[in-house]
This record gives structure tokens, C-alpha cells and sequence, in this order.
């Protein structure tokens, strides 16, 4: 037997999964209090739809599960005569809940108030290389608000999913904002032929890791415009220009002016607990934003905690109809080893007690077991062979204390 | 795109998941208050793990997972040469949370205090031919005792298992129970052969469907013996035979006096809150059960609500070592159901209320919906172009009151 999961997958130990739990309730209690809806699809998608989904480069990592039956058998019989090994698959496992959740408000939008607000928090599924803080199966939090182009919604997402982060006690952390059609426009101001921004936002992308000089060497090997590139590596050089700088350079402000009220109301829900900063370098990959884009980040910790953005054209493409959509999205793994790793001490955390009992005291001792529940989790232990050894492993497995039945009534605290 | 989920699967609703959670959660957390301990384990397996485990037919229901990369241009490569289409697959969605949890042990037992008491709820996936009450994608409640050989297990697990149920509000349920053992000797007593039984069992198993005269008619079809097969139909003429009187029959008591001590035990946990019988025609499917066996069934609902058993062997077939091990298995799909269907009130229910707000009061409304959330779950919504329609829409959907802001304090109450 091979004991290992298979490769970027996690058994969680009982003190992983105290963890794991208490964040994902704390989360979900703060997105039900403000009145989102938990809903929840399936693991598995039909391979068409997830083919089509717009998901970058994700679409490369999809597990696809094999037909079954009949429909293997033809499809292996296609193959010997030199058809296509597509032709083996016609489901996979999702790669993200974005995709599932515009296929369920297609399915079931008839049973949702509208805008729909949605809480998915889920497993979802990537053949990445595995790596540190990179698996291949991972839970997502996310909440979405379906059917609504209001600036509103975005105000909301990020003074929720900020809440979310703040009752698990984080702090210190700061919400960058950006519009692709700002960012779109500076580019274009600059030199950049429109049809071409996709492939300027790529190489833009990795300012974080390469620098204005690498992103403008990248620029150059693309071919792009000098003169653009060298705009742009101005641009860069110094600090990067606030809101009313980018204001003055374009003509048309209807983006700016939305934008500016999104980053004052977030402020004003804020309260001084978390900042929110204009970040004309925010990108993001997906390929399905097309306005406002948003990331969390704590000084503390490298990378993003948590990012989003609004997506008005992807549910349009499926079901025919324009729906506008946006959704912030929580990286539950990252803060799981966040605050696995800090040492976090769970607020609400129950105390575990052994009650230790020999076997002719069964139906006693586990009687006296329910008394001690109103106080602690308690585990029934059959009197082992060596208490002393037996005694040293619970106190390694976190346990409080323990209690022999019949001898004391008192816990003996553990430590 | 297909707006459907694929056959089999579900998309559940925000009605169904406040269910689906509180049943969850009642169930954990009696779970837990009784020592046992979460884990998790990774919903893809190793296809020759899932091909060993002895899960009897449901090994014909896994689902694959393809090959990626150049194992599977090999393995297609491979086919068209007349190769197996079993090398396209090199894992599998999971049949059961016993396979992982076998696997789980042999990885981890060194973290875990023994004997380990185990809970899992999570997904499952078998491909089978969909029908009401069976699906593709389903949950299953375990709870799992791994080291101990015990009679104490068996009772214990069934206590706390009816303790969730009691705690969800189930009654007059009761649990019948038998031991795989007592059955076997039994049926060698009239006549069958030790190496037949296991066929034995399975039309015994048909009891409940197809009767006694079933049942004989089954097995003298089958070539049993005409002495053998008069005999069980004789004693399954009456009333079956209850504890003392198989302790008639047979010449070794001693799983008798175990089983005798599980149901006193457990009777006084159950303090007449639920019953437990012996049945001598339980058998139950799995083909790794070795000794104990239990269900539990309601009056009110044909088919079992849970089950589980003794399954002392098949940890040892995995790791090379005997560890003994006891399951109990809560159907959560079925308890969803009934529990829906009969309109079920959750007691710990937050009512939920729309905040309506016109587009400049956003912020302010935000913060006013802040202190409302002390007492309810408050949805923003901006003001809707038809208010009555969309109140409307609030009613139907379960909202227990509205307030416009900048109107009135109070909450107008819908119905």
C-alpha cells in the first residue's frame, strides 16, 4: 500500500483540523451575518463547460476523470484506429468555484433573489507542480455578488471579506485597487495599440518581481513601440502616480470617478482598522476581469491573502445574456499556514480531557463522561497498559487533563 | 454550456445548505464533545490503494482520473499498440472514507493517540446509475475506533452516533445489531459448508426483500444443500431466534457473551430514549466486516439511516500488521432528505433581513446594518426598480423582515 496521499494533496491531523474548521466558521458565520447565502456544486464539471471557461492557464491544469463503461470502451477503440485521446474524458474536477458558480446561477437564478449573493467555500483542484504554499487540491473562500454593476458591490466585497480577516484577528493588512480599464487607458495614452494591452498587462504583471528595467526589456523584445516603452519605464521610475495624477492624463474620467467613490466608502466602512490604496501596477491573471480588480496583503507576509475583481462579460458568454458579476476571493490554505505557523490559539477552543475507565465501568464512566461534556470534549479511554506512556501521549496530543474513573473525581491537569 | 450538473451530482440552494450545515455541524460537534477527533484526507486516491480495498461492487463504481502529461502519451501510445486502457489512470475519486482512513492510519499513526478516535464527514463518489435517494456525489458521517478489540467500541459508537441523531431531534429510532460470527456459525449448525457462507450470506442478506421462501428458493437454486436450506427456512418461519435461544445451539458462546455485553452496555446508555435488538438476519454489504455489524432504522422511513461494523482485518492487509477496527456510519444524504422533506425547523435559525438603501446612503447604511447584525443576518440591497415585486421575491425566499434606510428604524415583517 502506498500510505503517502498522492502527490499535492494533505492528510489534516486533528490540531490541523481544529484550525481549519475554526477558520472556515469564522468566515462563513461573517458572510451569513452579512447576509450572503452558502450554496454549494459539485466537485466534478462537464469538460466542455470548463473548457470554455476563459481560465488561463488553468485550463492546462485540469484532473479530467475517465469515461466509464461503453463510452470508454468506443473512446478506446477510436484511439487504435487514431482518433483523438479527448475523446476519453467528459468530466473533470474544477479549478476554481467561478466557473461552477456561473453554471449554478444559470441553473438556478429563477430560486435566487437578485443580485444573488453567494458564499462558496470548497475544494477545487490543480495539476500544478506541487510546491511550498502550491497544492493540488485546496479549499477557496469566495463571495460573489451576480447581477449587479453598482460600485456598491465592490465596497461591499472588500468591508466584508476585510471583516472575515479582521474576526480571525488579523491586522494590519491593506486592500490595493486598481481598474483594468484605467490601466488600459494609461497604456494606450502612452503609445500601446489597444489590440496589444493584453500582452503589455502580461509583462506589466511582473513589476513585483522584475522591476520597471525588466519590464520595459520584456516590452522591447515584444517589439512594442519605443517610444511607448520608454513612456512607460518613466512612468515607473519614480513613485507610482496616485488617482488625481492618472486623473489629469486621461480624457475620459467615468472610470476614475467610480473608482474614487469604491476607494472612499471602503474607506469610510474601514474606520481606520485597514488601509485601501490606488495601485495602478494591479493586474491580476485571470482573463476574465474586465474592470475593477482588488488583492489583500499584510506586510508581514509575502504575496496576496486574498484578491478579486469584477467580471461582467464571463457569465454573459454561457447562458447568452449580460449578467455583471464581481467576487473577492479568500486564500484559505495561506491563511491557514498563517496562522498555523504564528502559533494561533483558537478563541472558542473547547479543553480535551481523558476520562480513563477499566472495562467493567464501561456504561458508568461513560455516563460520568456526559456530566464533564457541558465543560470539556471528553474521550473515553480504556485503562491502558502503561498509564505512564499512555499519559505522556496525551499531553504531546494537546490534551488538558485526564480523570480515572472511580478513583478521584478531580481533573488532573496535563502539561 | 450545460447549465445542468453532471448526472448524478447536485447544486444545493441556500435553504439546503443552512440545512445541510446545521446537520453538519450538530453532528461534528457532538462528535467532538465526545473525544473524538476531525481529520481529513484527500478526496483523490491511488488507483491500486482504491483497487485493493475490498469494497466489493463498489469497486466497479470508481471514478478515474486520467493521466497527465507524458504518462499519458505513453499510456496512449501504449493502447495503440494494443496495450490496457488501465494504464490511462493512475487515480480515483474515493468510493468510501474507510480506504482513506486505512491509508490515513498507516501514514500517521505515529501522531495519533491510540486507540484513534476518528471522525470524518466529507465526500464521496460512486458512478452509479442515479436514482432517487442514490447519487454520484454524496456525504458520508464516519466515525471510526482503530486499535482496540473492545466490546466497549461497539457500544460506544453506538451511543454517540444515536446521541447526534437525538441531538438533530430523530426519536423512536432503534438499532439492530448482530455479529457476523454468530450468523456464520449458525448457518454452519443447519448444515452449510464453512467456505460457502459468504454466498449464504448474500442471499440471506435478501431477507427483508424477498422473504424467507425467497431466500430458500435462492439458495436450493444456488445447490445448497435440501437439509441445510429446510433447516433455515425453519427458523426463519417463526419469529427469528433471539439471543438466548442461538445460545441454545451453539457449542462456543463466547462472541455471544460479547455481543450480550454491547447490547446491556448499550441499552443503558440509550436509558429508553432508543432501542437496541439483536437481529440474527442483519448482514450488511461490505465484504471487510469480520465480526459486529449494526444499522439504525426508523419506523417513520424504510431503509437505514446509518450502519457499521467490525472490520478487524483489513488495516492489517494494508500495513503488513493487525490493528482491530470498529466504524459507525451516519447516511447524510438520507437524514437531509428526511429532514427537508418534513420541513424541518432549525432551532439555532438566525432570521434574515433585507436593508434597503438608495446609492448615496451606501456607506451609511453599511454601518447601520452593522449594529442589526447584532440580533439578525442583513442583506444590503440597493432600491429595486419594482419594491413590491422584489419584497415579493424576499417572502418566497424565506426573509423574515425588511427596512429601507433613512425611512423607518423598525423592521417591516414579510410573510
Amino acid at each position: 500500500m502506498k500510505t503517502n496521499t498522492v502527490k499535492g494533496t494533505n492528510d489534516w491531523l486533528p490540531a490541523e483540523m481544529k484550525l481549519r474548521d475554526y477558520i472556515q466558521n469564522t468566515i462563513l458565520e461573517t458572510y451569513l451575518k452579512n447576509g450572503f447565502n452558502h450554496i454549494s456544486t459539485p466537485v466534478i464539471e462537464d469538460a466542455e463547460n470548463l473548457d470554455k471557461s476563459e481560465g488561463g492557464e488553468n485550463l492546462n491544469l485540469i484532473f479530467k476523470v475517465l469515461k466509464r463503461g461503453d463510452k470508454l470502451e468506443e473512446a478506446v477503440k477510436d484511439i487504435r484506429e487514431g482518433g483523438d485521446e479527448k475523446e476519453l474524458s467528459d468530466m473533470g474536477l474544477r479549478y476554481d468555484l467561478t466557473l461552477p458558480l456561473t453554471r449554478f446561477f444559470a441553473n438556478n437564478r429563477d430560486k435566487l433573489v437578485m443580485p444573488a449573493k453567494c458564499i462558496q467555500i470548497d475544494r477545487v483542484y490543480r495539476a500544478e507542480r506541487p510546491q511550498k504554499g502550491r497544492m493540488r487540491e485546496f479549499i477557496q473562500c469566495d463571495i460573489d455578488i451576480l447581477g449587479s454593476k453598482s460600485p456598491c458591490c465592490e465596497t461591499e466585497l472588500i468591508s466584508v471579506t476585510a471583516e472575515a480577516l479582521l474576526n480571525l484577528g488579523f491586522r494590519d493588512f491593506r486592500i490595493r485597487i486598481n481598474d483594468r480599464r484605467i490601466l488600459r487607458a494609461v497604456l494606450e495614452g502612452l503609445g500601446f495599440a489597444a489590440d496589444t494591452l493584453d500582452s503589455v498587462c502580461i509583462s506589466f504583471d511582473k513589476l513585483d518581481k522584475i522591476g520597471a528595467e525588466g519590464v520595459a526589456a520584456e516590452l522591447t523584445e515584444k517589439g512594442f513601440p519605443e517610444k511607448a516603452v520608454e513612456g512607460l519605464k518613466n512612468l515607473l521610475a519614480g513613485e507610482l502616480p496616485g488617482l488625481s495624477k492618472v486623473r489629469e492624463v486621461l480624457a475620459d474620467t467615468e472610470d476614475i470617478d467610480r473608482l474614487e467613490s469604491i476607494i472612499a466608502s471602503a474607506k469610510e466602512l474601514a474606520d481606520g482598522r485597514y488601509d485601501i490604496v490606488f495601485d495602478l501596477s494591479l493586474v491580476r491573471g485571470q482573463g476574465y476581469y474586465t474592470g475593477t480588480v482588488f488583492e489583500i496583503e499584510s506586510p508581514k507576509f509575502r504575496g496576496a491573502i486574498g484578491g478579486g475583481g469584477r467580471y461582467d462579460n464571463l457569465i454573459g458568454k454561457f447562458i447568452g445574456e449580460s449578467v455583471p458579476a464581481v467576487g473577492f476571493s479568500i486564500g484559505f490554505e495561506r491563511l491557514f499556514s498563517i496562522l498555523y505557523e504564528t502559533g494561533y490559539t483558537i478563541p472558542t477552543a473547547r479543553k480535551q480531557v481523558a476520562l480513563i475507565f477499566k472495562e467493567q465501568d464501561f456504561a458508568a464512566a461513560a455516563k460520568k463522561a456526559r456530566e464533564l461534556r457541558g465543560e470539556y470534549d471528553v474521550s473515553l479511554f480504556e485503562f491502558p497498559k502503561k498509564l505512564g506512556k499512555f499519559l505522556d501521549r496525551l499531553t504531546e496530543r494537546g490534551y488538558y487533563g485526564f480523570t480515572v474513573y472511580g478513583e478521584s473525581e478531580e481533573i488532573k491537569l496535563l502539561s
